[in-house]
């Protein structure tokens, strides 16, 4: 089986877009009421223009086990060749992370998860065992309260560099099987510099554009690798709710990603890819 | 609403027990194949001898709809009166922490939830404002790759102290509602006396004796407050598996929890309770 990261590459290159929507159904934001139609009206209306989609298992948590079977059908719904990656979130250690591998690769199906570094790399293990999908690792997250700890100063025994910098190059030696990313947020352009260039090569997944109101060209240039490419670039409510009817949201959230990802292609182009 | 901590104290008194009992069903270990009917057995046995509970998500989610929906159906079958810790180590922001913690504490109606730190404060705040539920944040964990990140130094701006330090010090000022608690691993007991020290009054979830090999005795020692309480221990697999016969293995998951209750209350009489 291909890897997650030639998966992607492979729809990124089809569908010439970088962007990936995130599948964050809000029920109080949905003009309709079933998640998974909401969904595959959503899917139906993109699938053309992502590289990936990005279900939040905590929206779909959050409706009990309904709101799981709608996360299964949605996964399932997703055309073949275009990955999906579970924001999970997810760090626990020895047998439980095990099982958390297990479920999102294997119950859910999902080609990749996001996870947290917390627990160290013994935790992340069973995550990265699974050779064919990809690991995302927290990294600089978009929230204001990413400085309480990440920002800090951390002594690495080697001089001192902020903990987001040090989980970036341990998750470059946890990458032994290429299947290692990071999660850097949009809204810490200098931030998203700063790992990209103490992590040349490595998949980037840039939320915060859109509602959290990071810049778009901003995090092109500061995240992209030297091809142009080598980050994901996540929206979710500025797509999924870009209209609040029933008449036009799927329409309207095509004409919002179709905007997206010529935006980011136009910031990729003013870089020289 | 009594708030988690009241709740907790009142089984605690009344089964003189800071036991708690890891419900972490693995299809691999268990000695019936149902995973609600093994969780009823197993609290059937020992609801007298526990403060709590602590089913690890991550068992459910392995077996997906099914594994979720016998989650459902043990934390509804648990008595009234012993509260039940949805070990989830969440952790995610705006919204997306509205959600789990909605998952969590509504639709899953669990007494406390573990989180990870991370992300931050604000990223905890939505599971805070449930005044009467508990949240415990990962300090310093029971795994090898605890040293990755949490004990290395971190600058605070006011000298320099281990990265779990530093979360013990925030979690206090997270505790303005009294619902805070931390979670510090039985394995590393010079750490969790550290975390004592700097959190004289805050409750402490101790994982980490039995099968991962932590020293009961030391822990009590090293984590109890002065009135020898201000902590629950965890017991799972030394519990659950004591025995892997269908014919005795709730009597000896009883006889288990016994033996680790009493051993862990003569640690307590030795250190003057």
């Amino acid at each position: 089986m291909a890897t997650f990261h030639d998966r992607l590459a492979r729809a990124s290159k089809s569908n010439d877009s970088i962007l990936c929507v995130g599948l964050d159904p809000d029920p109080a934001l949905m003009p309709v009421e079933d998640l998974f139609e909401f969904n595959r009206a959503i899917i139906d209306a993109t699938a053309d223009l992502v590289c990936c989609y990005k279900p939040n298992l905590a929206f779909y948590e959050a409706l009990g086990i309904p709101g799981l079977e709608a996360l299964m059908r949605t996964i399932e719904h997703v055309p073949e060749g275009i990955p999906v990656i579970g924001d999970a979130k997810r760090g626990d250690i020895g047998s439980t992370a095990q099982a958390y591998a297990k479920a999102l690769f294997q119950v859910f199906g999902l080609d990749a998860a996001t996870v947290n570094p917390y627990l160290g790399g013994d935790a992340l293990e069973p995550f990265l065992e699974y050779e064919d999908r990809g690991i995302f690792v927290l990294c600089h997250t978009s929230n204001p309260g990413a400085s309480d700890f990440q920002e800090l100063p951390l002594g690495t025994g080697n001089g001192f560099r902020p903990l987001y910098e040090q989980v970036a190059v341990k998750a470059g030696e946890w990458n032994r099987r290429g299947n290692v990313g990071l999660v850097v947020g949009a809204t810490y352009p200098e931030e998203l510099q700063r790992v990209r260039s103490l992590c040349p090569d490595m998949l980037f997944l840039v939320p915060g554009i859109g509602a959290q109101g990071g810049d778009l060209e901003a995090a092109v240039k500061s995240g992209a690798d030297r091809r142009g490419e080598g980050m994901i670039i996540n929206a979710s409510r500025s797509i999924l709710y870009a209209s609040k009817s029933r008449e036009d949201f799927a329409s309207e959230a095509r004409r919002a990603a179709r905007e997206t990802r010529d935006q980011i292609n136009r910031a990729r182009e003013a870089i020289g890819r």
